[in-house]
């Protein structure tokens, strides 16, 4: 489809795991290279906004281990097209920012998070970067987040687009993807 | 002065460095310790709100090697009462924050300002915490920030007031330190 320019120019906010960095396949794999016997789920197999959640209870803090592990958020693999619709929104005026929730476990996470921008998006993108537990204090026009259900105790200003995937699909609401976000965006 | 509980509960955003966290004392004692010939500046010497802008142009890499050095943001004192207050403000029903803006090289900074936290004021409050180098996007009734001049596109809902220091009392304002901060938010 051809480019389209928005009406106006909109302050996006955008979450990192699972929209931008490919939390689940880096998971799936770092699970698997672990040889624990409890095999790895797959992503469409996937149902719970948490990883923790969709392994047994008795496996938690082998769970914990993978993504608490140094380099686990360095390392992990863009989400297809991602990259390139952050790119394309900036070209078109939009004030694009990355809204990301870290770890309470904070010490590999957070330098990880911005190490993964600087990396993948540029050292400019890495001044867009809003590193909080709580979304709703953010503001913003829109906000792109595979968690469902964004909880805080302010009054958001910006209308939740649920970033799809196979864990989120139980809660209704407008859902995007990078392959149809132009579509969904300029609604 | 008694307690005063005030009228109506306030989000209150709190900048970390230079309102909790002693980076003047840190950066002095550090610089005396680099054995540097140029003299470390006295705190009521100080007059720009970067500390780099206050020495010469030509030591920029070694003042810039004092506060990018590991453990220099783990390690800063905190500045005197400023424990006390947030804990008061918390138990008077205030919504406190702490929001702050990351150094460029990010990569000891961010990472230690959260174990500063954690130390000073317990891992509940990491949970409070909003990392961010445009503090315009960030909702909140008051902000209290030694940065006279914070800049940004959004227009922003929280009122400044200024934490009263050296390096910032050239700019006019409601401002406030942690001696007189009930006369001052009580407003």
């Amino acid at each position: 489809m051809p480019e389209q320019h928005l009406s106006k120019a909109k302050l996006i906010l955008v979450d990192q795991d699972g929209v931008l960095a490919n939390f689940e396949s880096g998971f799936y794999a770092a699970w698997q290279a672990a040889g624990h016997p409890h095999p790895a789920l797959p992503l469409e197999q996937r149902r719970s906004f948490y990883v923790r959640d969709d392994y047994p209870a008795a496996l938690r803090a082998e769970v914990e281990a993978i993504y608490t592990a140094p380099g686990f958020y360095r390392d992990l693999p863009a989400i297809s097209g991602a990259v390139e619709a952050l790119t394309t929104l900036l070209e078109q005026g939009h004030d694009v920012r990355i809204c990301t929730s870290p770890l309470t476990q904070y010490r590999h996470c957070v330098p990880e998070k911005y190490e993964w921008v600087e990396r993948h998006l540029g050292a400019e993108f890495v001044t867009r970067m809003i590193v909080s537990k709580d979304k709703t204090i953010v503001h913003g026009d829109l906000l792109v987040d595979d968690n469902p259900q964004i909880k805080g105790p302010c009054t958001p200003s910006w209308q939740h687009v649920i970033f799809d995937q196979p864990y989120n699909r139980q809660v209704e609401g407008t859902r995007m993807n990078w392959a149809n976000w132009r579509d969904v965006l300029a609604l």
